[in-house]
């Protein structure tokens, strides 16, 4: 792998509401320079987590609600941004909470992802919450969600048939998909000697 | 699913060389009223593809390059902008044989994904690539892009394990090899009766 390039030159070019663009002057170790845009966090908040909630039937808690990017309805997984002070489990049991009217006495982390490392500063955290309790808590969304518990086949039926387009919906739901198959092998094991 | 909110105001707040965003003020179909911020298109091109390429030994070609957004150098697929007059396939044939210098004469359509519909209109195609040979086109990259083949199997445990960590190429990992094992599963068949 290369030495990373040096940034020569860096400037805020624009900052809104929630974005922030950052204008970066990179020279290569090869030499080459160029000049890249990325989206950087605002520092008002610790980051995002997303959660892929089962029950004990191993349905999955989707959630549609209106997305103001696409301008449609969108089926997925809840998600929030972690508030400073929280951890990732807190920010996970409070927004499924909110979003779904559950939470979780078991909550894993499952994996970090990026989702345009090319061009955004952006991670986000996935967990599997599961032992899951009725609490419902005040989110601040402006109509109320749909829930939609399906079983995590369905749900990933429902990502290749253009049901579910988020990418890190999709990829986060084969990843629990592989999880669950894992943790239950002992038992497959178990019942077979 | 509720009427699609109204959109009663917008405009846009900040355009950069890449980044555009728009400023909307809604009014959902319960009256409540929000402004929003979402990243849209500049228009200067016709989407965007991402292409899963197996050799003829599923192995899939992941790369290697400088990622500004994360400031790191990401494992990951290829992918590119497609532009005016190209077909989805033509974009990516070309970006494959800039990016990995392989041509492919079997480009299948997977999927199409949003990368993160609440904030952002982006989609992108995702593209399986078979009956690879050898071409390369001369890109615009500022460094040689690594190439690396890797089992489709590796392929998903490194996404499992952070060395890949960009969503939309890890649900396009998952989703190919469902794809390759459902068209397999004739040959299986036939092989059993």
């Amino acid at each position: 792998m290369p030495e990373k390039p040096q940034v020569l030159n860096h400037q805020i070019v624009a900052d809104t509401a929630i974005f922030c663009v950052e204008s970066q002057q990179l020279r290569f170790s090869n030499g080459v320079e160029r000049t890249y845009e990325r989206l950087v966090g605002k520092g008002n908040h610790a980051g995002a987590v997303m959660i892929v909630a089962l029950d004990n039937d191993h349905n999955v808690m989707l959630i549609r609600e209106y997305s103001a990017g696409t301008e449609s309805y969108e089926l997925s997984l809840p998600k929030g941004l972690i508030e400073h002070g929280e951890t990732v489990f807190d920010a996970a049991n409070r927004e499924l909470k909110e979003e779904t009217g559950f939470g979780a006495e078991n909550i894993q982390f499952l994996t970090e992802m990026t989702v345009s490392p090319g061009y955004m500063s952006y991670r986000i955290q996935v967990v599997l919450a599961m032992d899951l309790y009725s609490e419902k808590l005040e989110g601040d969304e402006p109509e109320p969600i749909e829930v939609i518990p399906t079983s995590l086949e369905q749900a990933i039926y429902l990502a290749n048939s253009d049901e579910i387009t988020e990418a890190r919906a999709i990829a986060a739901l084969y990843m629990a998909r592989d999880r669950i198959k894992q943790t239950e092998m002992p038992d497959a094991l178990e019942s077979v000697f």
